[in-house]
């Protein structure tokens, strides 16, 4: 899967993920109101909603991007029916082709870990049957309980040649105050990365890891550092646009051969709609249509980071 | 919701949680050819296993414990039909007074935690309505990400009275590589245990706070620093039983007052048929009473603490 989704990259020039991260708030009125009138005002009735809307935004965007990025928070928020707008949405960017990155951020100790690899990447035999219940052909990982936790998610990764990403620097405000204390003269986040790279060797695609980390782009300086500590680790870089991330910033996150880093824009992409420079040029009913914008302007936009 | 628990532990005499944390292996043949019966050999019918098998337990064991805390991995192993018997667990779990922690182990950016904390404690409003999704009692929050990926939470614990356990110290092997590592002459844990002190001291109950912490049993030397660290906070105690923690271990997690610390067993309990002293006693229809008689005995030996 990670060569599936470097190839994608590359034949697309575009280190782009969109993330599928609905609120009520983005959705127009008009798909609110399709989506009530099904289903009522239920929880049903919004998570027909936030699939609506991600159905419209995937016709528009799934030729542009190797992959997709949906939180499933957003789907969690809305119980039982908000995970099946999640998994309706992972299926229907499989069917276009697209790589999905889960980004749920689960870790736990090494049994429990088991269970969530064996969820969203792996399959679980029932009887005499066997499933893959999420599915998803990547997950991002919190490393907090250190190895014990990775390691169940590094097995189903090589079992199944999926991929996970390591949260090691996350674009938060807030990150530095575990994240960045100095251990033995050097940052967590250092630390941290050093890992990713050791449980990334034992799995290699052809040129990346399997074991991916997350480096926010709201701090490039940190990025060049880990750049450097995890020569073949892609790095999924959240923080780009509505959190404050410029392309300027971004350089330090690829290596030489132009590839290395994924960059993460959600809202700027699902809400362009409702922001500036989209706002009023499409119209709430073509929502879609400035999404599109969004992420051919996202992509040129890239295409300006010196790389190498 | 603090002070609910506080009272129930009190009343019982039990500062002991049962972790509903069941695996297929851990259900008896009679019970899975029922819900395969019932539901076929699906992901339907693996998740109707696991509720069944769940509400006898709760059945069996409800009037001796404060508190149940089901591991939602365990759920999520099995998709969106899992996640249905994780919330029907819940739901008969209150139906029985019980308080619920969902060990669902979340933590995310600002607005991700927003949405993680209202799926799991709060209320999201649907059109004119408003529902509590999963609406468990307390959730378990990874603090990796800093106070931005908590504050969410805590907002919503003052607002609905329920409560979090950050993760401190966790009872898997591997949880010094990072948790332990120095910083400024102390070890990341007992900054991180002077940070839940900080948050919950917003967020009081009548003796201890809504913001709790998770350190494991399985190292008594940390639990007592951490215990001074954090006086006002509630410990949940994993690692008991299975995991290798003893009752001799567990003196210091508690106050002078003789709370402070609840005390979780897993599969101790809920596969008790399947284990000595128990195994062969109950017999495989007995699955229930044999977690009964295991949750008495863990009672009994946690009455061995010292306390104070």
């Amino acid at each position: 899967m990670i060569n599936k989704l470097m190839k994608q990259i590359e034949k697309l020039d575009a280190p782009v993920v969109v993330g599928l991260d609905p609120q009520l708030s983005f959705i127009p009125d008009f798909l609110m109101k399709k989506a009530f009138s099904e289903k009522g005002e239920t929880l049903e009735g919004a998570a027909e909603a936030l699939w609506q809307f991600n159905k419209v935004l995937i016709d528009n965007i799934w030729d542009l991007i190797p992959a997709v990025k949906p939180q499933v928070a957003m789907y969690e928020r809305f119980g039982v029916p908000g995970m099946v707008a999640y998994q309706k949405t992972i299926d229907y960017c499989h069917e276009k082709g697209l790589v999905v990155i889960g980004d749920v951020k689960r870790g736990d100790i090494g049994s429990t870990s088991a269970a969530y690899a064996d969820g969203h990447l792996g399959k679980v035999t029932v009887g005499s049957r066997v499933f893959a219940p999420f599915d998803e052909d990547f997950a991002t990982v919190n490393p907090y309980l250190g190895s014990d936790g990775i390691d169940p998610f590094i097995k189903v990764c090589q079992e199944e040649k999926k991929g996970i990403f390591v949260l090691v620097k996350t674009s938060n405000p807030s990150s530095g105050e575990f994240q960045d204390r100095v251990i033995d003269g050097r940052p967590l986040y250092e630390w941290v990365g050093e890992k990713v790279a050791q449980w990334g060797s034992t799995c290699m695609g052809d040129s990346y890891s399997y074991v991916g980390a997350v480096v926010g782009a709201t701090y490039p300086k940190m990025g060049e550092v880990l750049r450097q500590i995890m020569p073949h680790t892609l790095i999924l870089v959240p923080g780009y646009g509505a959190q404050g991330g410029k392309a300027s910033d971004l350089a330090p996150y690829f290596n030489k051969d132009g590839l290395g880093a994924i960059v993460n824009s959600s809202r700027g992409i699902i809400a362009a709609w409702k922001k500036e420079p989209y706002l009023g040029r499409f119209g709430e009913e073509g929502f879609g249509d400035a999404a599109r914008q969004a992420t051919v302007d996202m992509i040129e936009d890239l295409k300006t980071v010196p790389k190498g």
